[in-house]
């Protein structure tokens, strides 16, 4: 997974201060524990500053933790800190929401802000 | 796209601090990097100053982008920027959100406030 | 239209501050851009003063509308200055809701304060 | 209806500031402008001082309205002042909402707060 | 209105069984008792023989009763024979259903079989 | 209320076998045994011979009983009556749904066929 | 419970077989394994012979059961047993809903069909 | 009812602030004007001090009102004196929401705090 | 569009009778009268005999149809007969439901069964 | 339960301030009064500091609680009490939603803030 790059484009109106928002309804990783998969919904949500992350290649990077075994808030933590490398935004926000396990259900929150 | 006018009509009442808001349910434009048309809902929300947009003539600025190739932040701000030189509002707000891709939904919203 | 006459009582209870809404679900105009009819649900909600808006006369008013051309934007306004003229209120809002067009639905908000 | 009296009964713990909701879903007065029956449901709410309104009798009060031309702001006013006038409470808001009438359906609210 | 004329195009698939339905939200006519306009949704449902109705010739169909005086029976009536005549279908069903009147809503159906 | 005259008029397609329902919202009469207003929705559908019921008569006819002491199940059967002698029907029904009393609500169902 | 008697008035239209529902939605009995209160709602549905029951009779002859000891299975059919013994219908329905006990739920339905 | 004891138990976590919210669906008294039997559903919620409520206890105390005369007012108050007495909480309130009665619905609420 | 081949696999199990449904959210088409486009969504229901159809297959094909005028009932008739003649199926059903025109909105729906 | 350790793992994130829930759908303990078991919906809530916890090992922490005799109150307080104690987090909320015993059901909520 070090070697995949996520994609960006330079924002189209650098200026301004608007908000963008993909939610990617497909999301499976791996229980370290278990080795069983886990399903999530993973919501992120940002203000771009110079450049912003490319759909398709979203796309590619969610695919590559689908046999990859890691924790919900490790995962939740990563996407975040990733994407943050990728685009430099001015805030960014991830939430994960995860299917029934052992009958319990799970939702990570986790945010950036950019220093001033 | 470039030699489109859209048409204004004067505000009816242009001493009153009063908000419109139009939501287009039908927008179709075309994803600049695979070629498969992108499929959206706009809604624009704005405070009139001198002149309000004419509603048919948003419908035929909208269909210009039927055949575009163009990014959903890119569509999102050309909008705000085309609507705010057309009628040059007090206030106005865009927000697109974008159907399945990958799957994944996407919503942009982007704002523009005249300076006093 | 000029020469129809709203009707009001006196307020039953002017000493207080207190709130009438309206709704007319049944409200169409006609389109001047293409002579084909509009149809919103109104909302009117005012505090009066002096007079109350009697009910009846406002269905007539509204039926002035049916053959009329007239933008949103104006309807809007219209109504707000016709229902403030008839009676005066210390405060009143307008909402009209229009029917789909072109694919896009359309809302207006006006409001009316008495100077102190 | 001059001659109808509010029945109360003594607050069984007036030193305690609680609300009392009471809704009636079958209220019916006449139009006084077209002699047909009005149809809403009226909702008081209130807080006890020394008084609380006996719930029969609140019934029974009602009833006076069945044969009543009133309009619907002089209903609302007239209720509040009826049941401030016979239980003195520290607050006390009136809401009645009304059937279709020409395509039009109304709410209106009246309050009171008791001088200190 | 007798002088309008219902287009039609020749049935794409004449040989199929199949069924259309067209739901106009918004009817409007005259009540020829009160002289009030009634409003209602129309719903067409057919399967065509040889023709089917064009969409907007019957937009501008249903506009020719928007001032003319008629009761509800008999506009779901005179709209099956005026469909049935236009297009000669192997069924046709017509629903209306129509706001509230004096506490009252309506809805009337009709139906149509061609004659094997 | 024997005195009382249901309008109708002509069936506009007398050939036809048709269906038309009527919901009145707003219906009140008198318990006969209590002597207080029962609350009720009456729904009427019947498929016409001859004649119609006239809308604003069947409105009048409802107000007749607003004063009236009768039991659920007369209302039903003798709304059944009046409307099968005005309008001689191929066939009608009517429901009837009364509001709560002692904590019980109650649906009263009759029938009407024309006897061929 | 042996001393109380149901009432019963005539019915209105003896001749027509039509059905009427009363649904008792605050019933309590006591469990007679328990000493605790049970709460159900009942739904009595019968087309009557030459005799209705009486509203406000049936009322007080639940009452009956608030401090009576009995199953749930004995509830409904003494209920459908006394019913048919005071009225003697041509049909009827007892269905019987109870609350959560022991984090279960029951349901008991009995009928009654009048030998012909 | 004056000779029954509601039972406590030690608060588990005394020194914690939590709270704790029991809803009985199953409360019945007796209105003191008519006899007749009331039903509400009766929501206590609270953050206890050294005490908790014991649930069974709880149960057995609200059987209590099962053949008691009592206004609603009364009851709402009273439980939360009572509950009050027996466990001395931090903070509490109840909420009485009661069945229909002459065609209208009641709500009561009543709060406690501590004194600091 | 007479050039362009949907695809097909072989059913993985032709010995069973199972169905397949495919909706497309994102259909969009010309409309012949007015050149403006329309927007649908497209329901294929189907038992397959020896051949599937293949999904992104079926997405370019109903590309097609972007700049293409046709009717809706031509549409919906041609997809009918293009996926019948591609994969010969057992049963298949075609839906398209279309957004508002004119205060209309519009259902087709055509049906093949494969001659025994 | 004394010998049972929760597990737990470093959190991924330590310097970031991100919330984590965990929603427990299939608890079950005993109740201590009356023996019977208890069936609750565990909802817990918390900002991790060093250490996260380990979601297997909840599952297999929860399920000690299936034949332990413990109050509603005293569940919610140990298992925040435990929780804290496992992975000392900078915030914990638990709630304890239960099923209905005697007509009645109830919720627990317990907060835990780390002291700065």
């Amino acid at each position: 997974m070090t070697d995949f790059t996520l994609e960006t484009f330079p924002n189209p109106r650098p200026g301004r201060r608007y908000s963008i928002t993909h939610v990617n309804h497909e999301f499976t990783s791996v229980c370290p524990k278990t080795g069983l998969p886990d399903f999530g919904v993973i919501t992120v949500r940002y203000i771009p500053d110079a450049l912003c992350l490319e759909l398709k290649s979203m796309k590619y990077y969610y695919l590559e933790y689908r046999s990859k075994g890691i924790f919900y808030e490790a995962v939740t933590n990563k996407i975040l800190d990733d994407f943050v490398a990728a685009c430099s935004p001015l805030e960014m926000t991830v939430t994960t929401e995860w299917g029934t396990r052992g009958g319990m259900t799970s939702t990570i929150t986790a945010e950036y802000k950019k220093p001033e």
